[in-house]
Formats: structure tokens, C-alpha cells, sequence
């Protein structure tokens, strides 16, 4: 099994997804500001994956404070934990994740800075199984939303790179696919990022599962041409009406599938909601540099002269969504989500 | 003025497009064949400047041609006919082109070789220059569609380079930025081959046209949020029912235009008109090697063990073209071609 956040006792070890698909290797963060640059870079992404890193990141921060009582310890995790909340806007299980961590801390405030390092720890390991375990019930739910022979198109990469493991939308590619029901694959390679060609693609040659790589721009013609029974995607925040903000493309697929009458899931932990937002309007979106439009690896490919745009995400309104699967079951619309 | 196809006496030089924007380089071409890779290989390519090309290619098949009659002219005349026409199948420009410099050689049948080399040599050069007019027509037609302070989005590169100079869609959206209705050219980069990113957005770096390169799956967001006012792409084989073959993508776009109620524009001369097709269901769709899709210049981006799909054009029903823009004039739906 694909691995991609992992605790070393005294040290997070991250398999950096800069590099794959080219080569697999491990970095390794021995404190938590290290864990926000992982998160900055790129090195681990995928919204729960995400929270589970910046979990990690908060324990270490406890590991590195000199703090004899707790409310230095506490102002030591506060640094932290505002550090690596101001890494990535979009994706809200990273400050779900923070947010239960600090909590945590907060509830704990009888026990030694000692006895909160190992509960603060023993939480994010906790984070880290209950992502696991919540991906396997996504995948129980959504695979039977699968027809059989099923030609699934999926965008970025949701496995178990973009999680603790399994995955959300490819989770359920995964418990379809070991059910026999999946026939192929179609993985948009997902620019600028590539995380579809990158990452989805090398998940998928490794275990096996039937695929094919596209440019984002062919998606459209397979559905046209009815190669495309269902198109299932992750989600970085979903708002308590269902809007769902996810990686840029994802709202062009929506509207697409909706054209050609085909099936369009989000595929999403629990923690991804935010109900606190009304709806997708309210979800802040993130603008990378221009240089992962400009670039690809090394290899310029427009004019440095040109200004380039680059939002990381759109948002997919609600009516859009046929049903959006979480660990707790599938929700179809009209969708009131409340914690 | 950009000018991609240039007769240089005895040889073809062409503006090597496969170096854009790293390098303005020419490749020379002193015999047909070389013209053919030049097509094959995209060291030429829009379907107007394919078929000017091609036009030189018979030129210089004429000059290679050591016959002393006729029927010999016409036999050697043929094997390039043949294997220019063997080089790309869907932009139908390259097979008018090769049927108009057929048609006057079998016209001329009674000029000598020389007389007959000297005559396909200036009918290539009027193909050429009747081009860059008929760009300059489309120009002047399609800006009369747009409005002031257009923000327009375009796909592929439909400009100078794509042509013998001026540009089809890109030709109308020049006109529109000379009369001074221009804001902003959305540039989508147009994977697989990056024909946006590297050769549109360099025209318009060259040139000062506002622009800002964008990762083709941002364009369903722009038009969600109100920021693009009219779509135009060129087209690669327009059939008599008005169906239009077009870059990958060009479909996608067509369908969010509609959606967000955005006009969408096809620019192309009359030689892009196939009425012996009755609608774009019949079109040939080249399928080009899967590692335009699998690499980035020398950069792998997807695993060598994963398999790719890449379809080089797309088909848009003709329902979702608001108009089409000729030398000619500007036609309205429905469409009913015919020479």
C-alpha cells in the first residue's frame, strides 16, 4: 500500500510528490516549520493528506517546545499553529485539522508538557487512521453508485498520495475497481500541476488499475462521444450548500457532465465541509505563481514576457452535483450540511 | 509583420514553430518532401498555413520534376501530391490546396515543364498572398462583433503563424485591438502541444496585444465569474452543416460558452469549408503520438507505463456557434455551406 505520510518516531517522513513520478523519495521534516514548507511546496498536497502533515506538523512543534508550563507550551503551539495554518487558503481540512489539535491541547491542559506532547501526537496518528478508515467507507459507499464495466474520469490526483492512504475519489475507483466493475480510467493529466499525469497515473501503474492519460482538454470529446459513464472528483472545501471548491477544472467538468447527462460525485471526508459557509461564493481561493503555468519542470513554455493567471481552484456549484459521497454515506441534493 | 512561410527563390524557409518562444529559427525546405515532415512534425502547422505549404511543396515538386512531357510532369507531380496530402487528415485546407495547384497544372497541360514549373510557382504565391487578404476580410467582418473593451478567449494559434500572416481568429482579434476594443486576450495554452502558451502568446508579446496565458482548465472559471465577453478559435474542417473540427478543446469550450451564455465565434477562411460533408460526424480526427501527452519538451511528465490518448481535434456541433466568420462575410445559423 501506497504510504505517503509516515511517522519515524522522532520525525515526519513525507514521500515528496514533487518528484514522482520521475523518482520515489522520501523527505523528511524534523520540525514543523519544515512541515509548513512541505505543505507550501507541494512535497505533500491533497486537502486531507493536508491536514494530516499540518497535524503532524503541530505535534512536532510540541516535541520542539522548551516550555515548562502550559501556557508557554500553549503560545509555542499558537506559533505554530498559525505558521502552518497560513500555508494554503482553500482546502479546509487543514484547519480542521489545527483546530482539532489546539482543542486537544486546550482539553488537556492539566497534563505536563510531556504527557501533552504524547497526547498531542497520539491525536495526530489518530488524524492520520481515521483518514484511512474514512476513505475505505467512501469507498464502500461510492462503488456502489458504479455500474458495472464502468468508464470512470477522474481529475488531480485524490489517492492515497492525497490522503493517509486509499484515497477519496480514486478510494472509490479503488474498492470499484476491486470489485470488477471498473473498465477504464481516464485520468486528466490536470494542468499546471499535472497531479493527474504525476501522481493519479503512477498510483494507478502501480496496483494495476486499467487507465488511460489525457490532456484536461480531451474530456470533453470522450463524453461527447459516450466513452465516459461517470466523472468523480475530490473536493478541497464544500460549503454547507454543497457549492464544493476543488482543483481548477473541476467546475468546466461539472458543467460538461451535466451537459452530456452524466453523472458528476465529489467524493470527500467529512472534515471537508465547512459549514460555517454559506455557500462556495465564501471559500477563498488560492492564486499560484506564475511559473507553474510558465513552466514545466525546467522546460519554459511561454514567453517570459506573457502574464500569466493561475487560480489552484474553482468552485462547483451545488446543482451541479449529482450526490457528494462521504465516510458517513451519500448526500445528494438539496444538500444542508451542519457539523 | 510575422511571416512563417517565405519563398526564398529556389526553397521554402519556414519559421521553425516547433522552437517557439525559446528560439526564432528557419528551416529551410528544398524539396517536397521535406515540406511533408515539415507538416508531419508540426514545424508548420494551422490548418491555412498547412495548406500554403502544401502549395510550395507541389512548387518545388515541379522544380525537382526531371521529365520532358507532360504526362511525365503530371506522374511526378503526383507521387507529391500523394504524399503531401498523406502528411495530416483532418484540416481539409492542405487537400484544397493540393486539388487547386492539381487543377492548374491539368489546365495547363500544354505549357512546356519549365512554363508549368514557373506557373505552379505563382499559383502557390497567389494562395499565399490570397490568405493574408482573406485574414484581413475575417479581420475586418469579425470586429465588428465585438464589443468595447472585449475580454476574449482563444484556444490554440489561430494567428500569423497558423497562416501565411494576420491570423483567423487571431486576425480578428488583432482588427478588434487596432480599432481599439481590445481589454484582454485570454490565451489558453492548449495542451498537448502548447500551441496557445507558445506561439499565440508570443505573437501577442511581439506584437503588445494584452494578454494573460492561462491553463486551459481555468476557463470555465473566468466565464463563471463574468470575465470573458466572446469566444473565437479557428477551425480546421468546417462541414456543410457548419460542425466544426478544431483543436482538442475547442469542443469544451463551445459547450461552457453556451452555458454561460458567452458567444462563441469560429474565424476560417472558405477553403476550411468541406460541403462534400454533410456534418462533422464524418470528419477524420488525427490521433497523434501519445507522448505529446506523456512529455513536455525532454520532460516526462506522466509514467512511460501508463497509457495515453491524444486526439488532436474535436468536433463542435454547429448549434453551438453563434457565427462563423468568412472572408466572405459573417454566417449565422443555420449553416448551409456549399462552394
Amino acid at each position: 500500500m501506497i504510504a505517503p505520510i509516515r511517522w519515524a518516531g522522532d520525525r515526519l517522513v513525507l514521500l515528496d510528490q514533487r518528484r514522482l513520478p520521475l523518482e520515489e523519495k522520501e523527505q523528511e521534516c524534523a520540525d514543523w516549520r519544515q512541515v509548513a514548507d512541505a505543505i507550501r511546496t507541494l512535497a505533500v498536497r491533497g486537502a486531507p493528506a493536508i491536514g494530516v502533515a499540518a497535524a503532524f506538523g503541530v505535534a512536532l512543534a510540541a516535541r520542539e517546545s522548551r516550555a515548562t508550563v502550559f501556557d508557554d507550551f500553549l503560545a509555542d503551539l499558537e506559533v505554530a499553529l498559525k505558521g502552518l495554518a497560513a500555508t494554503r487558503p482553500t482546502a479546509v481540512n487543514l484547519f480542521w485539522a489545527l483546530e482539532r489539535m489546539r482543542r486537544v491541547c486546550l482539553e488537556h491542559h492539566a497534563l505536563s508538557p510531556d504527557q501533552l506532547n504524547a497526547r498531542l501526537l497520539a491525536e495526530a496518528l489518530a488524524i492520520q487512521d481515521e483518514d484511512v478508515a474514512a476513505n475505505r467507507a467512501m469507498g464502500e459507499h461510492g462503488a456502489r453508485l458504479v455500474p458495472d464495466r464502468a468508464r470512470i474520469l477522474t481529475h488531480c490526483n485524490t489517492g492515497a498520495l492525497a490522503t493517509a492512504g486509499y484515497g477519496t475519489a480514486l478510494g472509490v475507483v479503488r474498492a470499484a475497481h476491486s470489485r470488477g466493475r471498473l473498465d477504464l480510467l481516464w485520468v486528466n493529466e490536470t494542468r499546471p500541476v499535472l497531479q493527474g499525469a504525476r501522481l493519479t497515473a503512477w498510483e494507478c501503474a502501480k496496483e494495476g488499475i486499467p487507465h488511460r492519460v489525457i490532456s484536461d482538454v480531451a474530456a470533453a470529446a470522450l463524453m461527447a462521444r459516450g466513452q465516459v459513464d461517470l466523472v468523480i472528483t475530490g473536493a478541497d472545501r464544500i460549503a454547507a450548500n454543497g457549492d464544493t471548491a476543488n482543483k481548477i477544472g473541476t467546475y468546466g467538468l461539472a458543467v460538461l457532465a451535466n451537459h452530456h447527462g452524466i453523472p458528476f460525485y465529489v467524493a470527500a471526508p467529512f472534515s471537508t465541509i465547512d459549514p460555517a459557509l454559506a455557500s462556495g461564493a465564501l471559500i477563498p481561493i488560492e492564486e499560484r505563481d506564475a511559473s507553474e503555468v510558465r513552466r514545466v519542470g525546467s522546460q519554459l513554455i511561454a514567453p517570459e514576457a506573457s502574464p500569466v493567471y493561475n487560480p489552484a481552484f474553482d468552485v462547483t456549484p451545488a446543482a451541479l452535483i449529482t450526490a457528494i459521497i462521504t465516510e458517513r454515506g451519500v448526500y445528494r441534493p438539496p444538500f444542508a450540511f451542519s457539523r
